[in-house]
């Protein structure tokens, strides 16, 4: 920190991401993503011909992505906009939508990343405790006068929430925004796209970076009406005109397009989640129900910290987050069926000398 | 924009970028990009190996792209930050040193979205205009108690500072950042960058869209402090942890370490920025003296407003900015030999017909 920093900035919750190792061979189930290479219509678009066309600007607009986005939603183009990853298009919302005496409500336990984008604007954070089960209840957002933001399913529990509670948050405020973050609702949760035709106070996210294996392409996307778009697009507009790549934006048309391998992947991650589940709660661990490209889980006999250490040392890395409440869970991403078998086999050993 | 819009985001100046379109083909001289492909390196290292890669994320710390530009400027990496081109750069330094009863400075005839980011985090601007000639006298800054921003050379004059005056504005106030934004020194001006061994209040940021023919590509970068670039580091975690993508990644460190490439394009700009000139002068233009990749010029004969217009509907695209003290002039961006020529070519044409 130097001496230039303003107070603004001191007050600032910095994130901090999962473990991206370069120097090892890690089984990696820390991040949740994808086991699965893009679309092989990916590796068709980002051409070497494309390559040689960096020297020109993206197209600030997004179209060509924004179209194909739209199209599969059913939507009309503005009711979509593309960011530098769904993280980006967070932040655009909490500048957009929030201020002063008009502050965010989450989730206790959720991404962490709301808290950052919160304290970056300086809002009023107001974190809503989940129940004893891990359980969201709409009802506990009902009083609450600013913007809130629902990861549906919740990271890192993979617990859904009903759509039929969300369509009662909507309508029970018709003048706050509620921002419902399906950064994983591929995997097996109800999303609430169908809602954005009646509800002008609906903002859903979503990210290409699991369910469409582009995480390495940073390419996040909201869609709503035609006006909470358009007041993204004026924070948009004050940020970074410029702020998808180019070749990202063919990758994201390419991956969003190919309907087929997008289905087959979430299919294979919900069967390989399937089996997993089963896999630890047969060696005695606790699973929460999940809709997601991960599992939240504790075992009877090792504390979360030290299993997820131990299952570092034997070369599978998956999450832990040291905080009140959940200190006893990892957070295992689904892999493929191979590296789901490798962590069951690790686990056998661990537990042996456990 | 909706009823949701928050006082603070309606009270953002948002940046509009050059016309970048995609219907038909025009001679683009508008945006400032490189007419040169990218290294042949690039080529090499966005292998279709590395696109399969896509479904991991990129590294948060871009320490490969870091390591590369730092070893191009003498530095270590932990002078160095990247990011999703240096709109996002900038928009961290305005966070982490700006805030309540610390605004920005910067000229007011200059890059449009110094402007954008200060409404964005509701700072005081303090606009300094330009002397008549539209030169930057680093002593209309001495007294400014916030953080100065000066392009060098400035968009979209071209004209550029002395290294010597911006010290002096250094040594003034050490208590202060200057923040020497470097977008277009490659092209002629002398650097900052060899202050920053002794000037704990100086940041560079630099972009690797124009010379290093990469706009598509979105990469910029801020040489800096440790402590400087620590602060813009926890920005950075409050916004996006994974700001550059996995491809740029790659792009931008083969680029930076191909000098041989950037260096023989930086010469053709100057070359063709020199030719171009001179055809404009034997045709009556005024041209500001220029050290970028892009002149500023009026024609003796047609309003600039004029000038736009006719040169678009010849197929040439430069810019035009209608605003106080600039609506004569337009910039028009150093393409290759064959674009200037047309250029010249369709100016002869319009002025035997004005």
């Amino acid at each position: 920190m130097s001496k230039f920093l303003s107070p603004e900035a001191a007050r600032l919750a910095p994130y901090t991401p999962g473990e991206q190792p370069r120097d090892q061979q890690y089984i990696k189930l820390n991040t949740n993503e994808s086991p699965f290479p893009p679309s092989p219509r990916v590796l068709e678009a980002v051409s070497r011909e494309e390559v040689e066309r960096l020297y020109l600007y993206s197209d600030p607009t997004c179209a060509g992505l924004n179209a194909a986005i739209a199209r599969r939603y059913g939507l009309t183009s503005e009711n979509v906009i593309t960011g530098n990853g769904s993280d980006e298009i967070l932040a655009f919302a909490f500048r957009a939508f929030c201020g002063e005496g008009k502050g965010a409500a989450f989730a206790d336990i959720t991404y962490g990343f709301y808290e950052a984008q919160a304290a970056l604007f300086g809002l009023e954070a107001r974190r809503v405790p989940l129940r004893e089960d891990f359980s969201l209840q709409v009802e506990d957002y009902r009083d609450f006068p600013g913007t809130v933001v629902i990861a549906n399913p919740n990271a890192p529990t993979g617990m859904a929430v009903p759509v039929s509670d969300i369509r009662w948050l909507l309508e029970e405020n018709p003048e706050r925004v509620v921002i419902v973050d399906e950064a994983y609702v591929d995997f097996g949760a109800e999303s609430c796209v169908p809602l954005l035709a009646e509800h002008g106070n609906l903002l859903v996210t979503q990210t290409m970076s699991k369910s469409r294996s582009l995480a390495g392409g940073r390419i996040g996307f909201a869609l709503g009406s035609r006006e909470l778009i358009a007041d993204l697009n004026r924070v948009k507009y004050s940020f970074n005109p410029y702020n998808v790549n180019r070749l990202s934006l063919l990758a994201g048309a390419a991956a969003m397009e190919d309907e087929n391998y997008f289905r087959s992947c979430c299919r294979a991650i919900r069967e390989n989640r399937a089996w997993t589940v089963e896999a630890l709660e047969k060696r005695g661990f606790a699973v929460l129900p999940s809709s997601a490209n991960f599992i939240f889980t504790k075992s009877g006999r090792l504390p979360g910290g030290e299993l997820y250490r131990r299952l570092k040392e034997q070369g599978i890395l998956v999450r832990w987050f040291g905080k009140d409440r959940i200190r006893d869970y990892v957070r295992i991403t689904i892999g493929s069926r191979e590296q789901m078998e490798a962590l069951a086999e690790t686990v056998d050993r661990l537990l042996a000398g456990a």
